[in-house]
């Protein structure tokens, strides 16, 4: 394979600019070699791999990382930011287009401050959350932390792309708090009270004075985050774990329109999750033993797997903090609410102040509503045998049953077609569900893997049409997805190229991120 | 007076103008007349008027809106947009620039929707917390709104200004989800899920996909918001209103730190107020029974006072909203914090699930926290007496005892010292604190009018100097605030200037809102 070189640039000429950034950060931080960059290459790439970086930089500050952006600036280098963590099911570390030059911050791994009296902590992009928690635990603050999935994720990362957790902290981006920011021109930006210089309230009052620009950092590529402060969630005297049960497919519409009051009027406060029956019995269970011949699982092998693992078609998990007595109140009112969907089957955990967060909750999910980062969730890789890999659509819903058991149904068909089960489920927001749905395949399988992203472009077409969009995609779909955003022939676009044109004009920063390219390369086939 | 004209206008040219903007909107809704341009007038300017307006334009629609801001851009005529209600501590209805035209939304007055099973309103900029309210009643629906302290300001204006309310929805800016805007080329784009044509979501998941630009149109002058959405806490099935009364001025500093971890751990849930003596008394009596000397009421006054009228130094006010058996313990809770706070005097009244909200607590402050809005809060015109006014000094502080405590010694100090009392409180959020002092002046007193001006300016720079700023403030110090953000030399004034160039490079929207000049004014002495 010949040298992949940004757009443009001779070997030379590209050669002479490693240099320049060698000279900023040293050489060893300058990853170019085919084997180094194997870990900017997208792991679970859907067919065809992403594009690939020319070269990866490793900034050690925020100083550095301005001296590489105005290298990168004069030279019309495209950088692709990355920080800590693997993003597996959007994309790894690849960058959206060929030739970029990696801008790695997983070296900038410093916890800058955590208050423990006001519940909030100032990290860098290199922090993870198993970092963070152990952090915390170390100095014995009192505080929980709220972790995705997977744990290694990075803080600042996954925050800037929207990711949730499932503690009444669990919408991170409603979390986020400060930022500093280094515009294309290497400039230091900080937002909110954190523009003011002397200000101890940089994580306490969010937007400042003026215009906010949090929400503009985030799932962007206007400028590069270095630091971002997040609030923490003050530990709870208990803590209780529910999972309930429930029996019938057609149940979902009922519990989601059961669960959306509780959310709504606070009995449960934190980002519930309602799984389906092969996301359950994939924590517990590979798929072979339930069904190994072609397609997706039919009915009848889903209903003896549920039977047989004595599994709920869906179950809900969520979990109550604070006080003994409060957190008791609460557990009556959800479980008398929940018990009226006929067939369900309530079971729950509870821990005491003294053993909270010492006991740690066993299975997967349960840890993420006890604030504990882990890695359980790629259990899911096994399901299928051979080389397990995901690529995820995450659809938006309102958090009505109709809407979900229609998103539900729409997508459990247009899998079954490709050839995949459905598996997947809803995390609760307050008045939106996240839809999750991971087509889950054997990479070693060439066709799989192209079934697997070919549904994928299938199911975004298939619910702009009914007036669903995602949330996130991977990167192979970002146009796709940013195309259903069609209002007024598409003015939020043009309003984001606009402000793209005018923060970066050489269009140097993650060209193509979320479906905003600079102008050089607007409107052509990347 | 001669008439006022936009910068660089002839009066020729200018006719010409409304005559352009009389077609599109029809002539009765062209505002010309020095007396109808009165209401546009700050009728509580601090010393000099703000301002003055060259004209208003009154439009219905979204489509008029548009047709203006066209014909303004191709004129360069500045527009200053205002919605409706007062604003009446921070400059009325007055531009920040003299001789704009301002751009007058209360015809826009639709309630769009209100959906009650989701819990939102979608609103125009004209309605206000009463008819919002009105039509709530009206529907029967069982929704609660926010209402900021006057009840006739706008929803869209005040969420805008980042105003605040004090149910548990109190954060307003927080609360809204989606907008419309149109840019100052004309162009509608709408934020969120609403950026996509067919989406039922866009009340119900804030940010949609990419960048988000909602905090971007608040406080600013980057577009003119035509709708926005705002969520609605569901009717609680009862309701509970608490007054706790501290004895000595330096209980602040227990209180603070005693309702930061209810606030935090969710036990109160709204923006409970901790209530400066002056302030409570000003309710229920005026200043010459006290006090008829020059300056400041003394100490000796005031603590007479507080014994005569049996009320406390400070009195915290905050409500409990749920189910009966929750509010019954979380109240159990609160009232054993507080209690331990020396001489902490506790009383409380309740509303069963039957009463609310058809018994409407009496005093004002309380309505608030019922979510009925109001007006009595201008009960505290009459403490000075003569032709009472106000002006807010408004800074963001940290919700901790020590700094509380801080800010207030500062604040009442400084106002002494140019014979103001301290008419203040603190409103909690949940890690910082909405300090508010109001210089409350005789604007038939001319000399008292300029003191009242000088003294918010000294506050402005007091605060800054121990790292405290403003999170709103009058027109008057629009720049002297925004100055006082000043990391890395002003680098977020230096941002707000770049994308205030890119969208909107006539410089036609709002000049000079929150310190943000477009390039022509930029550093001259407006």
């Amino acid at each position: 394979m010949s040298r992949i070189l940004p757009p443009g640039f001779s070997e030379r000429e590209f050669e002479a600019a490693l240099q320049r950034f060698s000279a900023v950060i040293g050489k060893p931080h300058v990853i170019t070699t085919a084997a180094d960059l194997e870990s900017y290459l997208d792991p679970f790439a859907p067919g065809n791999a992403a594009a690939y970086a020319a070269a990866a930089v490793r900034p050690a500050s925020t100083e550095q990382v301005q001296a590489i952006v105005r290298i990168a600036q004069e030279l019309r280098i495209p950088l692709w930011t990355v920080s800590t963590g693997k993003n597996l099911a959007y994309g790894g570390a690849a960058p959206r287009l060929k030739g970029c030059v990696v801008l790695d911050l997983k070296r900038m791994n410093h916890v800058i401050e955590v208050n423990e009296e006001l519940g909030y902590a100032l990290v860098e992009p290199g922090v993870s959350y198993f970092d963070l928690y152990a952090y915390i635990r170390q100095q014995g603050y009192k505080l929980w932390i709220d972790p995705p999935a997977p744990g290694w994720g990075s803080v600042v990362g996954n925050t800037l792309e929207r990711g949730f957790g499932y503690t009444p902290y669990g919408d991170h981006s409603a979390m986020q708090c400060g930022m500093e920011v280094v515009l294309a021109n290497g400039e230091l930006v900080r937002t909110g009270m954190g523009a003011m210089a002397g200000s101890s309230m940089w994580q306490l009052y969010k937007p400042g004075y003026g215009a906010s620009y949090d929400g503009m950092f985030m799932q962007s590529n206007f400028g590069i985050v270095t630091k971002l402060g997040i609030w923490l969630m003050p530990q709870p005297e208990s803590f209780l774990l529910c999972h309930a049960r429930f029996r019938q497919e057609a149940d979902l519409e009922m519990i989601v329109d059961t669960l959306r009051p509780l959310r709504l009027d606070g009995t449960i406060q934190n980002n519930a999750v309602i799984e389906g029956a092969v996301r359950w019995a994939a924590g517990i269970s590979n798929r072979e033993r339930w069904y190994e011949g072609d397609g997706a699982m039919p009915q009848v092998a889903i209903e003896r797997m549920i039977r047989q693992l004595d599994i709920g078609w869906w179950t809900l998990r969520f979990a109550l903090y604070g006080r003994k007595e409060v957190v008791d109140l609460n557990y009556r009112i959800a479980r008398k609410a929940l018990e009226k969907i006929p067939g369900a089957d309530i079971s729950v955990k509870r821990y005491a102040s003294d053993t909270v967060p010492a006991v740690e909750p066993s299975a997967a999910g349960d840890k993420g509503q006890a604030g504990i980062p882990g890695l359980a969730v790629f259990q899911m890789l096994n399901w299928r045998g051979g080389n397990g890999a995901h690529i995820d659509f995450s659809p938006v819903c309102p958090a009505t049953g109709r809407d979900a058991m229609k998103q539900y149904r729409m997508v459990k068909t247009r899998a079954g077609e490709y050839g995949f089960d459905y598996y997947g489920g809803f995390t609760a927001g307050l008045r939106h569900l996240y839809h999750i749905f991971a087509a889950i395949f054997d990479r070693g399988d060439v066709h799989q893997a192209e079934q697997a992203g070919e549904l994928l472009r299938v199911l975004v077409e298939d619910a702009g049409k009914q007036g669903y969009a995602e949330y996130r995609s991977h990167l192979e779909y970002m146009d796709l997805v940013a195309a259903q955003y069609d209002f007024n022939d598409h003015a939020l676009m043009r309003l984001s190229e606009r402000i793209k044109d005018a923060l970066d004009p050489a269009g140097i920063l993650s060209p193509g991120k979320q479906g905003v390219w600079p102008a050089s390369l607007r409107g052509k086939k990347t």
